[in-house]
């Protein structure tokens, strides 16, 4: 009666043939699906993350309904930030709220260490009950913030298409910025550790705001902080993935930060990606999740084009440049999964 | 009494060798410098624009208190909207707001013919008006948004980080996409040409947004109507400036639409963004506006590194990346100024 383990995800991570190509999506578990949608009626998002069994339901979902090779425990990079002491809301159609932007030496000192398990203990009971629940069906992935994407959110205290505050804070007073970035590599070093501990099967970093820099800013703001988490991860052996948006110029500084497999969006085509960060990685992408809201032979066409350019290369992952949007349609979706499962599976039988 | 004619700018945009680096600033006559504030403690944006004589004074101020090569009408991308019928308003700390946003074939087909002449004479007699403020002290430059930009705030109705509206009208309706595209091109191309004829030296498309597409979707769906109003342009041999932000991955797409002067962000080095452009074309960048919101030592060492990527090439214009910050100080622009002019000078007469 067991399902034969799906190991085609972390087979991928680590550059090994698979018996076609692995797919997940970023946000798969949200507010598209209509099965989320009656959940979400009853609690708001951090309730649901302090609720591990709904959690676990809520992230074994796209499994079940979509048929992708991984799952991702449903939490917010905001989190553990609460851990941290930091007040914060998510405001519906907004993001992440800060009503006390971090901004002076003094409310850097006043962020308290994390203990993620006793200040987060529900992320990792919600990635022991989803282990549970997907029975070997796909791979749990587990993740959080880095340390740019999060200071950034804590600098502005909203979302923001400029970052003047937090690049204002970064040029203009480094020691702050320093300490900043130091306690924030060090707490999410302790929580990917702990979701490991928990059972996940890979981790991804979200450093998804960092494409607002220079090549030059990443190297000497970013780097070194990013780097701290992958070096203490790697001694874990479980696969570690690096996303960003708008990377195309960063892409060899973020892999000497680095990471085993590296997600970039539809900005950059998925091969010359590959070819700048080297076939020695694993690469995620990179379809532009406002594709999934035209019609299926756009989406096909387009997901296509990715799996030519990835040319069946062991060490792809299909997945969406950014997070899936609301508006888009279950239907093609599944159709998708599909369609990338049965033409790669093909491929490979020609 | 006449003084000596600056062509610095003009020059540099035909790639002919110059005394200095010229320099302007993207919303260098905005809210950063306290002339300008004091009158938009009376006046609001539309209302300044509609005044020439007002408007022209805005208009020279960076030339008189900064010593920039070129003054920029004071004029806002939104304005010729108003005469093709669209009803908005500049909201503050927002941007441009639409009531009833664009995204039926039915609303494409209510956007009027524009008129340029009749509907936005101010511009034009702005434009005049600051030519005799101006005096030859520096080139005027007219300006309008690309089709793209443009119709990502009609379809939008606000500013936007994914432009997920813009997208899937794009991929899903095309033909609705065709006609807005072709009306706005057509719109703009009689909007720069009336520029031109009132006594614009130079003028610049802003295709601030359209870095958030792939080469593909540019080439499909904005290649060729940002290229119609190149087409037209050239015929006035006046210079024409090619702008966008986080276009790494499309230089060289629309380089194919056009433009005699590209204008880049900090995100690609300047070197390797005219490498890929090619050398027969001016650049124009690409410092990160908010560099100028640290100390005088780090925005040097910036501008030092972009004129010495630029290496005293014919064609290189110094400018920001993107629009300046209100929070900029006025002082740290004039040293910038006085920096790029004197750093270049000396390079040359060595």
């Amino acid at each position: 009666m067991c399902e034969k383990l799906n190991d085609r995800f972390l087979k991928a991570c680590r550059r090994q043939p698979v018996d076609m190509t692995p797919v997940w999506f970023m946000r798969q578990a949200g507010r598209y699906l209509p099965e989320y949608r009656v959940i979400r009626e009853k609690h708001d998002i951090i309730s649901i993350c302090k609720n591990s069994e709904l959690c676990a339901k809520i992230s074994s979902l796209p499994v079940e309904i979509l048929g992708v090779d991984a799952a991702i425990v449903f939490a917010d990079i905001m989190l553990p930030l609460e851990g941290m002491n930091v007040r914060f809301e998510i405001k519906e159609g907004i993001g992440p709220v800060i009503n006390e932007p971090i901004r002076s030496l003094q409310s850097v000192n006043a962020l308290r260490h994390l203990d993620p398990k006793a200040d987060v203990p529900f992320v990792m009971s919600a990635i022991q009950q989803t282990r549970k629940r997907l029975q070997g069906r796909a791979a749990l992935i587990g993740f959080c913030g880095a340390p740019f994407t999060l200071a950034s959110y804590l600098i502005e205290g909203r979302p923001t298409r400029d970052f003047k505050n937090t690049k204002a804070l970064m040029y203009r007073d480094p020691e702050t910025w320093d300490l900043l970035m130091k306690k924030l590599a060090s707490a999410m070093t302790s929580y990917l550790e702990a979701q490991i501990d928990a059972g996940a099967d890979a981790v991804q970093l979200f450093d998804s705001w960092v494409g607002c820099l220079n090549s030059q800013d990443y190297d000497q703001y970013v780097l070194p902080y990013s780097r701290m988490i992958f070096k203490e991860l790697e001694k874990t052996n479980v696969p570690l993935i690096h996303f960003g948006t708008g990377t195309s110029n960063l892409l060899e500084n973020m892999k000497q930060a680095g990471g085993d497999v590296f997600g970039v969006d539809w900005r950059i085509p998925i091969d010359l990606a590959w070819q700048r960060l080297g076939h020695d990685v694993a690469i995620q992408g990179n379809l532009d999740p406002t594709v999934l809201l035209a019609n299926f032979n756009l989406i096909q066409s387009r997901a296509a084009d990715i799996l030519k350019r990835a040319n069946g290369m062991p060490g792809h992952i299909f997945n969406l440049g950014h997070g899936m949007l609301p508006e888009t349609q279950p239907a093609n979706v599944i159709e998708l999964v599909k369609y990338v499962h049965d033409s790669t599976r093909k491929q490979r039988s020609e």
